[in-house]
């Protein structure tokens, strides 16, 4: 997705420890056309699939999903949480993460409500590196009977191994932006 | 706004604590319909303002700004943090807020980019009851010497002091659906 890639160039930023930060566009401030073309890019990848839900996990997929699901027929969108509160149900599906960024392990969760036996699940969201937290909602998924009908991720960092491991479980990802360098205030694409 | 309401009436449960669960339309599973409603009545409730930009507060806030964003002319969304990651600058406004339904005390955090001198923000949230997240919001906006020229609510409820602390901070609320009283199974609007 050129125009994606272009954004990425130009305001995209990168840190030490492979960090690509686009905390100006996608996941701190974020460009609402844009996430209006993402959404449609989305609908063009996974063209002729049947979506019952969109999965995706807080904080950053929630409004790339939100968006998007406005081409998938409106899809309600589930966004799986980090941290139990008094707003969730004790009944929930459970998958553990490690987040790299947050150099953490953490559960993620989804209320046993919201996935349903023979659903057909499309998963959302802005990163995949390692895959982990993508592999969790796959999980989820699959802890519930639900049919993961393929990932939908904004960027991929192609070098970390993500793709591999959610293509290990049987599932397809689609990437709009797929980095295979990044240099100091460099990016280079697959 | 009636259709929120009548669904609030329809999906929304009551728990112990006077906690009012709308987790499948709102906050966990997101109706990605009714928040484009939600998104238009805010804008006719915040006609004639200009808003150069959305600021809410991860994560239930997080869909509902940005599906709103659409009717404001595409404004920017700026989510606030609650945890620090490597993904965001060190260089942030901060202010201490307190969840009740997590019961704990953390900073709400903005990277100094994303909020500007003398820029029109618009504050939306899921829900406000005793105002702490929307104040910790204006603190920030007022740190950055913007303006905030509303706080648009989803669910308020009326019993629990929001409403009075964010005027005493001389800023104008508009909430969607007003909760009176709660009673088991059985909620009272405004």
């Amino acid at each position: 997705m050129n125009l994606l890639k272009e954004r990425i160039i130009k305001d995209g930023k990168v840190r030490e420890g492979r960090i690509l930060k686009v905390d100006s566009f996608l996941n701190h401030q974020m460009d609402i056309r844009l996430l209006n073309e993402i959404g449609k890019e989305f609908k063009k990848r996974f063209q002729g699939e049947k979506v019952d839900k969109i999965l995706t996990i807080e904080a950053s997929g929630i409004g790339i999903a939100a968006v998007a699901s406005q081409y998938f027929d409106y899809a309600p969108v589930v966004f799986a949480k980090k941290t139990e509160s008094l707003n969730i149900d004790n009944d929930l599906y459970k998958s553990p993460v490690h987040s790299y960024t947050k150099n953490k392990t953490y559960n993620v969760m989804v209320s046993k409500s919201f996935i349903k036996e023979n659903e057909k699940i499309l998963i959302i969201d802005d990163f995949l590196a390692s895959g982990c937290a993508a592999c969790g909602l796959i999980d989820i998924a699959t802890q519930a009977k639900a049919e993961v009908i393929g990932v939908g991720i904004v960027i991929e960092k192609g070098f970390q191994g993500g793709r591999e491991a959610i293509n290990n479980l049987g599932v397809k990802v689609e990437s709009l932006a797929i980095v295979d360098k990044m240099e100091e205030d460099r990016v280079y694409f697959k």
